[in-house]
C-alpha cells in the first residue's frame, strides 16, 4: 500500500474529473487544463469521464466522455464561466464516500481530479484516506478555485482575481455614480470568512477622493456605532460616501448581524442571495445619522453585489484565466509525474520586480476544511480600510487590466 | 422674436452644457461630442462651459471652461461611464429656471445643451419657453440619455443599450450559475416605468433551456398568484427557474408591489438602492412554494442589480458609445444650422437588413415629462415573457457584441 504522497509510477487506468462548490469564472479553464492533458496521454489515461453534479454524478454513474467532445468547442467551455460540469454541493459523509470509492471500482477509475474549494479539497481527502485503507490505488488531486481566496497553503486561488476585478470595476462605476449625485452607497461584497474580495473594492481608487472611503472586512469586529460614526466623519469632508461592507462581518465574537435562517449541507449559514445585510445597514445608519445631524437629510442606498460577482462573463482577469488553466496542466502534470494525492497550489516566483508563479503540490489535508484570513496587517488599526502599500502589490498582479477612468480638470470651476 | 423651431443663422454667443439625472455608461460620450463640435466653430461658440451639476452649477456660477481641457484626456472621459460634470436632481420650478435664465444672460450664454432624461427635457424645455417669452435669443438642445430607454419619439436612448449588455451578460452568468447548482433565482432590473431593460435579459438565451425562463415588466400587471404558479411551472419542468422582474412592477391600477417611502425632487418613488422587492417577492414565492408542495425543499435567491447596471466600466455596448457620442456632435451641428430649439432623436434607416440610424431634432415637448412604454405586442399574452422573434430584431443591434458562452456535448451522460 503506497503513501499518499511517495511519487510512483503512474497504472494506466481512467480518469474521473468533478467541479463542486460555488462556480467562478474561470472554473472551466481548470476543467479544460486537466481533461486536454489527460487526453494527450492516452497510454496512462483510458478513458477521460466528466462528473455530471461531482460526486453527486459519481453515484449515479452519470459521467461524459471527453474524448467526445470537439477540441474546439473545448476552448469556448474553457471561457465560459461556472461550472460546465455542473456543481453539487453535498455533504461527503463517510457512507456517501464509500459509495463513490466503490463506483470508481466498477468504473476502473483510478485518477480522480476535483475542482473546488476547502470543502471540496475536504471531499478528495476522505475519498483519498478510504482508498488508501482499502489498499486501492487512486490518484486524488484536488484543483483550487474559489472566488473568496480563502484556501490556505497556496498564494491565491483561480477565481478569485476575475471576482476582483468584477468587483473593482462595480466599485470604480458606483463611486463615479456616487460623485455625480452625491449621498451614501453600501455595497455588499462576497466573502464568508475572508475579506479578499471586500478588499479588492480598493483598485477603484484612483482620484485621491475616490471611494471606497471605508472597507469593512470579516477579520475585524464590526461596530454599529464605530460605523455611524466613521461614516459621519466621511460624509462631511467629502459629501458623499461609498463603503464596502463584507456579507460577513460580524459583531464581538462572531455575533450575527442578521440571521437570514438557512444553512447548507456543509453548515455554512446563508450570506448570499438576499439584500437584507445591506438595507439593514442602510436603515440603522439612517437611524444614526438623523440622531447625529438631527434635520439633515441623507439619500442612503444600498446594493448587494450578489451572484453576478461571481461569474459575470466578460469580466475576467486575462491573469486569472491563464493561471486557472495552469492548475488543471499541472493537477496531470503531478498526476504522470507520480504524485498520488495532494493539492495544486501556487507560489510566487523572481524577485518581486515582475510577477510570475510556479504551481507545487500540497497535502490535501493542508487544504481541506479550514480556511484563511486576510492577514490582520493588510487592514488598518481602526479596521475600517485596508492598507493600500501592503494590499496593491500583492493584489494588482492578480486581477490584470482595468478600464481607463479619466476626470475633467475643470479649470474654473469652484473647489468642490 | 424667433419661432422656437424655425431655423435662423447662429448668433455668436456662450455654450453651456450639462448633465442631468441618472448616469449612464456613455453619457460622457454625448458630452464629449458636444464639447469637441462646439471647440470646432469658435466663430459661433465662444466659451465652450461645462455647468458643474446641471442647473445648480448654473445658479451657483459654477462654470469649467472646455477650451482648457487636454484633448487627449477628453477621450479618456468620454470613455469614462457617469456624468463628468456632475449630475443633478433638482425640480425646475419657474422661480429656478427664471434664475437659469438670467445667469445665461449675465454670461452671455446664448447656447445650452442639457443631457439627460424626460426630466432633463422638461427643464430644457421650460427655460425655452421664459427665453422666447423674455425675447433672449437662446438656442435650447436636449440630448438624450437613459438607460430606461423611455423617452418618446427616437427609435431608442444612448445608455440602453449599454444598460442592456450589462443586463444580458449579468444573466448570462446567472442562468450558467442556477443551471449548475439549480434552484429558483430572482433578479430584480431597475424600469421605473417602461421594461425595456428587463426584457434585455432574453439576450441571455442562447440554448433553448436558458434562463431567464420568466420575465416581468411594467407594462402588465403584476399578480403574485400567477406568479407562483409560473415559477412552480417551470421548476417542475427544468429543476430550475431563473426570473427578471422589473423594479417597476405593481398590482391592478398601478398598486404598490412594497412602498420604500422615499419620493424624489420630481415626485419619483424610490425603487433602487435596495434589495426590498426580490427579498420580498423571495419570501412570498417560499410561502407559494410551501403550500403547493409542501415537504419539498425549494432554494430560492434574489439578487437585485441595483446601481451597476446603469454605469459598469467596462461593459459598453460599443455601438451605444458611437451613437452617444453622435448624439452630441449632430445637438451642435443641429444649433449651427439655426436650429433653436428640439431634443436630439435616432430612428432606423435603410431596408432592415442591415443596421443603420439617423439623427433628427423633435421639439422639446414631444418629449418632456412623459415616458414612452414598451408596446404591449412585444410582451406575451401571460405578461411573463417577451416575444422573442418581435424584441430580438430591435434589441440586438443596440446591444453589440456579447460573450461567446460554451457548453459540453456530454456524451455518454445521463439526459437532465
Amino acid at each position: 500500500m503506497p503513501a499518499s504522497n511517495l511519487p510512483s509510477a503512474p497504472t494506466p487506468g481512467n480518469v474521473v474529473i468533478g467541479q463542486s462548490g460555488g462556480p467562478t469564472a474561470v472554473i472551466n479553464q481548470t476543467l479544460i487544463g486537466v481533461a486536454k492533458e489527460a487526453l494527450r496521454h492516452p497510454q496512462t489515461f483510458k478513458k477521460v469521464y466528466g462528473a455530471i453534479h461531482g460526486i453527486q454524478g459519481i453515484l449515479d454513474g452519470n459521467f461524459c466522455d471527453f474524448a467526445e467532445e470537439d477540441p474546439a468547442n473545448l476552448e469556448i467551455v474553457a471561457g465560459t464561466p461556472s461550472a460546465a460540469l455542473k456543481s453539487v454541493r453535498l455533504k461527503p459523509t463517510p457512507q456517501i464516500c464509500a459509495q463513490v470509492l466503490a463506483r470508481f471500482k466498477e468504473h476502473d477509475v483510478r485518477y480522480f481530479f476535483y475542482i473546488g474549494g476547502n470543502d471540496t479539497a475536504e471531499t478528495a481527502h476522505i475519498i483519498n484516506e478510504m482508498a488508501i485503507a482499502d489498499g486501492y490505488q487512486l490518484t486524488c488531486i484536488h484543483c483550487p478555485k474559489t472566488i473568496d481566496n480563502d484556501l490556505r497553503v497556496t498564494d491565491h486561488c483561480p477565481g478569485y482575481g476575475s471576482a476582483a476585478k468584477f468587483v473593482a470595476q462595480a466599485f470604480m462605476g458606483d463611486n463615479l455614480d456616487n460623485r455625480s449625485l452625491g449621498g451614501i452607497k453600501i455595497n455588499v461584497v462576497m466573502g464568508r470568512n475572508a475579506g479578499w474580495l471586500t478588499a479588492a473594492s480598493a483598485l477603484a481608487r484612483q482620484f485621491p477622493d475616490d471611494g471606497p472611503h471605508l472597507i469593512y472586512c470579516p477579520e475585524t469586529d464590526f461596530s454599529m456605532q464605530q460605523f455611524g460614526s466613521d461614516v459621519l466623519k466621511v460624509s462631511q469632508k467629502l459629501g458623499r460616501c461609498v463603503i464596502a461592507v463584507s456579507e460577513g462581518i460580524h459583531g464581538i465574537g462572531g455575533a450575527d448581524i442578521i440571521n437570514l435562517g438557512e444553512t447548507d449541507s456543509h453548515g455554512n449559514k446563508q450570506l448570499s442571495g438576499s439584500g437584507a445585510l445591506g438595507d439593514y445597514l442602510a436603515a440603522q445608519l439612517k437611524n444614526f445619522l438623523g440622531k447625529a445631524q438631527p434635520g439633515v437629510k441623507h439619500r442612503i442606498r444600498a446594493d448587494t453585489f450578489g451572484y453576478l460577482q461571481r461569474c459575470f462573463p466578460g469580466v475576467v482577469s486575462e491573469v486569472d484565466a491563464r493561471e486557472a488553466r495552469q492548475a488543471g496542466t499541472a493537477a496531470v502534470e503531478a498526476a504522470i509525474a507520480g504524485t498520488t494525492s495532494g493539492s495544486v497550489a501556487f507560489r510566487r516566483i523572481g524577485d518581486g520586480a515582475a510577477y510570475a508563479i510556479e504551481t507545487f503540490i500540497t497535502p490535501l489535508h493542508t487544504v481541506a476544511k479550514e480556511t484563511k484570513h486576510m492577514p490582520r496587517e493588510l487592514l488598518n488599526a481602526a479596521g475600517n480600510d485596508v492598507v493600500m502599500e501592503k494590499l496593491m502589490p500583492y493584489l494588482k498582479p492578480l486581477v490584470g487590466t482595468l478600464p481607463a477612468i479619466g476626470r475633467l480638470a475643470m479649470v474654473g470651476a469652484k473647489k468642490a
